[in-house]
């Protein structure tokens, strides 16, 4: 179970005031998808890869608009939901033929950019894929993705720490997409490069159990194992999902002060299973939590869905965490997840205390009705670093044009 | 898997409109309870029965008023979250010490009137409750529970009957509380007297493993098969939860046309585990969804939590249902269940297209988005049987006199 944590959530009148909360796992573009991936296939029933289809074909067409303005509607709703800072973990790079644009850093870009229209923090993770998997070179979607040296990545993240020096909001990270889509050296080599900056450095890690299987066929070793032998895991490195962990592993990430960043509205979503929190935390394991494919924005239903999951398997209650632990990985761990630390209290949301959903929370389990009770209805102010983001439950820009623009962008993409 | 449905979801200019959603298994006094009973207790884990102890002492304090001021509010918070007919499972019948009121009905009219007030349809199960367990009298909150003989619980839901006869928006049902609370002569008189009156009969079954242990050891059978053998399978019998049926129990509600009542957000808070939805259907059981509890009063949280709970244990996706089929769960069967049939179509919600939630919705998806992405935020219009509950967002009803009625009645009943 999570260790105890302090309250975190503080009454101030008619509201209930909370310090920034982070997403520390996004793949912006995907809202896109939302609602149409639901429906069972003619081949049966749908799975991760089947979904995963959709979602390159989506990813092949993307222009460089296309992404900032899916991007921005999701941070914008992210934002009325209640979130201050994302982490992007950025795999769109080149031109469909993977031909770098001009400016290699145009959709990383991109993405940036609409986080700061809305007004979130973002966290840039770049990531660095090079394979379909092991001796298989990427292939449609995926040559956007793929660089053919590792060097070439770590520069771009070099160019977009020095292109984003000036703007306390933006930070990155390194990101080896996951064991499958990297060769060993390359793990080491941006283990290294993240090490040597003391950037955050994250990965995906067991999401489905195909990836498992591949690693031991290919390394004769799990995948926390061999990042832990290529010097990846650290109090900096987030391990997203780690949902089919092996004996052992939860006990590494453990002993190198590692996150697991938990997704569970897309995990939910996506079939993946489910990862052992309790026990990972047991470890030592540091938990945040990210909203990843975009299949729900609601930070409160991702943070209690954490601790439900778990009662349902172990038939019990509070098993996990209780609500202020939840809350400390929604927060403070999630900002550190993303080389943020501490500046969750520079940010803030105040929700409404008399939404239907909170009335009647009691003043010493503030907490728990927020955790357990809250929807996005209830937020009524965002602020970051001292910036109204949402102001009387409105978003500061112009909620209908980046609608608009969201909207028009994907009949066009749909129409394909 | 639920067999494939019609499509829900209309869209109307920047509207979506559905048609009534019930929930059709709720105590609505247990939302007073919500984010009181979240913390670890001293004794460790909290469980089903740790929880069932915080609301014995909540329901052995409750006056008429006190009744009917949660009840306006938790029915208030479901209005505003789009739900139009509620079953409300009602066990609290008489004073403290077990004696009857003046007038037998005088909580039941407590409930009906909250609902009424709000403007949602309520079918009122009226509990029959009698024991502990197996050779154990009721005790302490028991007490305003029970009945000495079962001819005074059915007298009462024929009195019922007879004083809202002339409002279309009441119904009645009956509602042996479980094979534990009653002796097995009672499911037999209550399923003649349901069938007589073509009444709803509704029972929890096998929420906890104690209650299967529990009846195999009073009985020699399980749950399900001790009810088929009473006579109380039926299209009008409703297994509220049936988490964990046995080999062969599915097969004889589904033979019946009976529904199960899946409570997934209840189910999730106090660790019940699952259901398995999709094996049920296949055995040709429907399907309804209740609140139960309040842990959370989102329908469409309740309604995607069936399917993606299942996916979780599945490792797949489109496992339990399709969108379509759970909104057929929320909408006809519900009513179904509630003895409305076909009244659904008397009522409306209306949902805000334009929601951060909802935005990019495409035609042939409509139910897709609903289910998997809708809150409360999106909810503008709640008619039922021609009347406005709630308009452009905004409960018709007072709801900060109803909201400060409820926080004033949970204060007064903390202070104990």
């Amino acid at each position: 179970m999570l260790r105890p944590a302090q309250r975190v959530v503080r009454r101030v009148g008619d509201e209930l005031h909370l310090p920034g909360l982070a997403s520390a796992h996004s793949h912006a573009f995907q809202r896109g998808l939302r609602g149409l991936t639901q429906r069972r296939s003619p081949a049966g029933m749908g799975d991760f890869w089947s979904w995963r289809g959709l979602m390159y074909h989506l990813a092949e067409q993307l222009s460089p608009e296309d992404v900032f303005r899916l991007s921005r509607f999701a941070f914008a709703e992210l934002a009325l939901s209640g979130v201050t800072a994302v982490g992007e973990f950025h795999y769109l790079h080149h031109q469909a033929d993977g031909t770098p644009y001009a400016d290699r850093l145009e959709l990383a870009d991109a993405v940036v950019r609409a986080a700061r229209d809305v007004g979130l923090r973002i966290t840039l993770l770049r990531v660095l894929y090079a394979r379909a998997g092991a001796g298989r070179a990427p292939g449609g979607a995926q040559r956007r993705f793929s660089d053919l040296r590792v060097e070439d990545g770590l520069a771009d993240v070099e160019a977009l720490a020095a292109r984003y020096a000036q703007d306390p909001c933006v930070a990155v990270g390194v990101a080896p997409h996951s064991v499958r889509a990297v060769p060993r050296a390359w793990l080491g080599e941006a283990a290294r490069f993240a090490s040597a900056r003391a950037l955050p450095l994250h990965a995906h890690v067991s999401e489905q159990r195909a990836e498992l299987e591949e690693c031991r066929a290919e390394h004769g070793m799990t995948p926390v194992r061999l990042l832990s032998e290529e010097g990846a895991l650290s109090a900096r490195f987030v391990a997203v999902h780690a949902t089919h962990l092996e004996a052992g592993e939860a006990e590494l990430m453990g002993g190198a002060h590692a996150f697991a960043c938990i997704c569970r509205t897309t995990e939910r979503d996506l079939g993946d299973g489910l990862a052992n929190v309790a026990s990972m935390a047991d470890c030592g394991v540091r938990i945040c939590l990210g909203v990843d494919s975009h299949a729900s924005s609601c930070p409160f239903e991702e943070a209690r869905a954490v601790e439900l999951d778990e009662r349902t398997r172990a038939e019990g209650r509070v098993v996990a965490a209780e609500a202020s632990a939840l809350l400390r990985a929604a927060t403070a761990d999630g900002y550190a997840a993303l080389g943020l630390d501490g500046r969750e209290a520079e940010d803030e949301i105040v929700l409404d205390a008399h939404d239907p959903a909170l009335a009647g929370a009691q003043p010493d389990t503030l907490d728990e009705s927020v955790v357990f009770g809250a929807g996005a209805r209830a937020v009524r102010e965002v602020k970051v670093a001292g910036r109204d983001v949402v102001h009387e439950g409105q978003l500061v820009l112009d909620y209908q044009g980046a609608r608009e623009a969201f909207e028009a962008c994907l009949k066009k993409l749909l129409a394909r």
